[in-house]
């Protein structure tokens, strides 16, 4: 079963890492002259930035703030460095709150010195914790299930089983999950798991890309949607199906992409979105 | 809960392509000089050889060989390419049936080229298809699944709990599963997944090697034993609790590691099977 086409950009975002030489001010600038909708803030383009007013530029640029990336990796055999986790997930709060970020995508971490149980157990317990702070400042918490290829450092939430019984455990309005189609796609229980995450009002944000075959780079090769083998128009079919309306995010990290001209880079990424999503 | 330490070489098997540079007849010399009781051999390993005879050798320096790699690669788009996948598989059995390797490690394969589901039904299918030939031969099969960041071209079979399923439904005891950590680690149901493999008489193999953290290559940069943030001896007693009494198999593919010295590395195999295994 396919989803409708996408005629028009009314529900595409792009992370700023996806076009990651431009500085957020230009990104901002060539999204909106392109009728892209909506960015979300990866909090390194917000460095040396006001950023209360770098909200107000991207809002009168008439573009929506989705989400700010990203807080999460909590895990830490050393109890002083879950700490410092703590405070930086708590910074990330106020800094979606200043730039008008409705929700902040956490991206869990593990830590390879102790055991992937021990790093779950410390990512539910350090999402209990900021959960009063991001509820205060209304802020949304999206988990967002890594690749498995991805245990050993950066989340030990690998499917989005992980994810959406985390999130029924913490059991908060303000706590989801994040959908990626690049981390999630080779599960079989995908479908109904995302069906779950909309049943349960956990859907938060949906993110989109593609698998490139061959993959040369376990962290900076990914395709863009038609590039690759994931099946996005079906996967948006299911998403779309518990009723998300949400943005469809275009999150891409491509030593490839990034060595464009990124207005050729931006065009491609319009395209496919619109004929292969 | 930790398994016993590995006191002795017994239960020592080392994959061919993890001593690449040595041609077999090398290996076997150095493995059976250092005590290693077994060996499995990569079909590449047996090219130009009379392979009858160089199972006996095997035998005469008194090693036993535990499993021919590899056959699978059933999905396919295309039809023809599905029957020549068959008809590999049918060979790889010819040749293990002449090595005296009672195993054939099973790599299902996948086709980016159509769904996951589809590439599925293909291996279900492409296995049972060989099965009586495998049974006539008097060598069994072992499904193994991949991790999840080879579901594009190299398994469709990427959790314990998928092989066990479809070992299920082929239910013949000449059709099991491969447990390798270095493919598996990550899985939250890998211990139940171990103890229903074991239950169901299917836990024909199983393999250890490490996760690099980082990983430099998809491919190409497994880890020893030790190495990595893999709980290899916590899973051993996972294996060892369903009575599994056959070998630790040690498969590595590392660049790093085939440009050593290989009688070096052999040392560094023994070493980390008997203190980090």
């Amino acid at each position: 079963m396919s989803a409708k086409p996408l005629t028009n950009l009314e529900q595409l975002c792009i992370h700023t890492i996806t076009t990651k030489p431009w500085a957020i001010e230009d990104a901002v600038k060539h999204f909106a002259a392109s009728g892209v909708k909506g960015i979300t803030v990866w909090r390194d383009a917000l460095h040396n930035r006001d950023i209360k007013k770098t909200g107000e530029m991207i809002r009168n640029e008439g573009l929506n703030i989705v989400s700010l990336c990203r807080g999460g990796f909590f895990p830490a055999a050393d109890k002083q460095k879950r700490n410092a986790a703590i405070d930086d997930n708590k910074k990330a709060i106020e800094e979606a709150e200043a730039l008008g970020a409705p929700l902040i995508v956490l991206v869990c971490g593990a830590d390879p010195a102790q055991s992937l149980e021990d790093s779950r157990t410390q990512i539910q317990e350090g999402i209990e914790e900021i959960v009063p702070v991001a509820s205060a400042a209304g802020v949304k918490l999206a988990i967002e299930p890594l690749h498995p290829m991805y245990a050993d450092t950066r989340s030990a939430i690998n499917t989005l089983a992980q994810a959406n019984d985390i999130a029924g455990k913490i059991d908060s309005p303000h706590v989801g999950v994040a959908v990626d189609v690049y981390h999630l796609w080779w599960d079989p229980h995908l479908k109904p798991e995302i069906e779950r995450c909309g049943r349960n009002n956990h859907l938060f944000a949906f993110h989109i890309c593609d698998w490139n075959t061959p993959t040369t780079d376990l962290l900076l090769d990914r395709g863009l949607m038609g590039d690759g083998c994931i099946p996005v128009n079906e996967i948006r079919g299911w998403v779309e199906a518990t009723g998300f309306n949400g943005f469809y995010e275009v999150e891409i990290f491509s030593n490839k992409y990034w060595s464009m001209d990124q207005q050729d880079f931006l065009k491609k990424i319009i395209s496919a979105y619109k004929e292969k999503s």
